[in-house]
């Protein structure tokens, strides 16, 4: 895999230059609206004095970090508030490796490519587990792969792109590997709104030295671009974690801050639960209508994409620019997720035109 | 020197904690207001579709991107958007570190502490040379330095802490070693609004491949808080920023984004010079009250701090506590910035009670 210029670009770009009516369904961003509260947060940041322009302490400002403290039952101080959930897992990732023996990160695949382009980056070995073909965690997949020279596992549930929503035990096994392998869980759960299931279990829910979880309201809030997460880390990696992020980038950006935690306080669990019906209903809609084309697809327990296969039309990034310019669907090849999808295609179900999508996608290859 | 915890924040903990009235000239954060069209760029902000709460594209808003070039009479495509100055600085040495041979990089000392914590987070070779008591540096000595295993040279003028503004032929100086030693040059120049001797020339006057500038809005706006930075790069590693970028932080945040570039569009020059002359000002009736006390200092021509010895009195934290116990003035030891400035203290004119603070002092040390 090429990670130099994420595939993502290529694929917005070519669709945006198309010459013709384009579903979009590549990204990760939400179309329905953040919360008001949120916006109202914004507004009265603007009015604030000079002072509450500079620099937040670089841990976060406490009451945001205290909220999400709460929100978890977990201590204020193990909350490390940064730049959108990609930061939490950069810096999680680098000092779990500088902390923990072995320089070998394991994934899974298929992957979210940005964790596989960081271990790069932070000149980290990568080794893939496969998931099973439902996209779920296999832990004795793990418990095989797992060494000497393994620093840190790093999963993602629910899951981008499979849909996958790991159960209580999974995550329970993952702990478990970790502390007997004196290695460090990176559990990123940044979809976690959009559990489908009702199965979802944050690794919080295991005390241990062994685990930081990762997470952020980019998808929760509708607010990919305000670039709020947070890391939950354990006593032992707390230095650390506060160094790298203060070298990094200092502290997360004030008004963004500020506007989460007041929609923190104020936005009603009718706002979470509003949006993912909405994807529900999407994922309903979008899925009879690949049974209807005989299309093989994964469906998804959780977040907001759904794993395609058509038969003899394999996720290409040829066929995906063909289906752009011919079906006037764009959505992401499978190649971009690893080794083991590559007949696939991932669609994000962050249009309204879910329906006309899969219509246009069934009339071209049903 | 020890980075894992900045001194900064314990020297700011003690004099929060201090049980009198402490005039704070610690940290570098801005007292006066930022632009109003800041402001008015947050609330337009506020209310907008919700697309424009999704991630920017990577490299920034496009808009802000042309406006940050045309300032500078560069290409669009070189300017990068990042999470404040501080990340600029990172992606760019960690880039630099990458693209040419050697893992050494040479900054000055007195040095911004920040940058020595960076290399060794990024397992580099830190080696300081000495500016001159001034605070200038002499490219000679810089020549002396710079050897094979040089991969960036890492300057920041107007300086902090020295309030150094290297001129035209120092500049040109730099760059010029860097082409020849197969070395990259990162200018940072933050404090650029704030050059009080009218002798601030940018790196970006010499075109050249081996020069990056980092630069933000932070000191120019008053909004340390707000984490907008950015980053001129040639071509030849423009993919590698744009990747580490990406896979550090992904973007920087939106609404940040689009009340710098209101105000970037919006804000009369008049605003620039009145912070400008307000800090002139203040360095005028600080250092005639250390005149008056016989304190040796450095005369700042640019930025906003003054490094000042007392006589029997070495800028230790030990002494710091005592200023801010003893006196009720709260400044940065010596010790902070490298090993040449170990007597001295650094004072921040970010505050309106600078004469207060220059007689407290000299009342107690006098």
């Amino acid at each position: 895999m090429d990670y130099d210029r994420p595939l993502f670009f290529r694929v917005m770009q070519y669709a945006d230059a198309a010459d013709r009516d384009v579903v979009d369904m590549v990204s990760g961003n939400p179309d329905w609206a953040p919360p008001e509260a949120l916006r109202e947060g914004l507004r009265e940041f603007a009015d604030r004095e000079p002072e509450a322009f500079q620099y937040s302490a670089s841990e976060g400002d406490r009451p945001l970090r205290a909220a999400i403290a709460d929100r978890h039952g977990v201590d204020t101080e193990s909350v490390f508030v940064t730049n959108g959930t990609a930061e939490a897992n950069h810096v999680a990732t680098a000092c779990a490796l500088d902390a923990y023996p072995g320089d070998e990160v394991l994934l899974t695949d298929p992957v979210y490519p940005y964790y596989a382009g960081r271990n790069d980056l932070l000149k980290a070995e990568t080794r893939y587990v496969d998931a099973d073909a439902d996209g779920h965690l296999d832990p004795d997949r793990v418990a095989e792969a797992i060494g000497d020279d393994t620093a840190v596992v790093v999963v993602n549930s629910p899951n981008n792109p499979t849909g996958a929503v790991y159960g209580r035990e999974t995550k329970r096994a993952l702990v478990d590997l970790c502390e007997d392998h004196d290695a460090c869980l990176v559990s990123d759960e940044v979809y976690d709104a959009f559990d489908h299931s009702g199965r979802f279990t944050s690794a919080l829910a295991f005390d241990s030295p062994n685990r930081v979880v990762t997470n952020g309201f980019s998808k929760s809030m509708a607010i990919t671009g305000l670039r709020v997460g947070y890391c939950v880390v354990p006593a032992h990696l707390q230095d650390a974690v506060r160094t790298r992020h203060m070298l990094t980038t200092i502290a997360a950006s004030r008004p963004a801050q500020a506007a989460v935690l007041r929609a923190l306080r104020e936005t009603p669990d009718a706002y979470y639960e509003a949006n993912r019906q909405l994807v529900e209903d999407r994922i309903e809609t979008f899925t009879a209508a690949l049974d209807e084309a005989g299309a093989d697809y994964t469906a998804p327990e959780g977040s907001f994409y759904v794993l395609v296969r058509f038969d003899g039309f394999p996720g290409t990034l040829e066929n995906v620019e063909r289906l752009i310019d011919e079906a006037g669907v764009a959505g992401m090849p499978g190649e971009a997720f690893g080794s083991s999808r590559t007949e696939w295609l991932r669609f994000a179900l962050v249009t309204p035109r879910v329906d006309e999508a899969a219509a246009r996608l069934t009339d071209y290859l049903g």
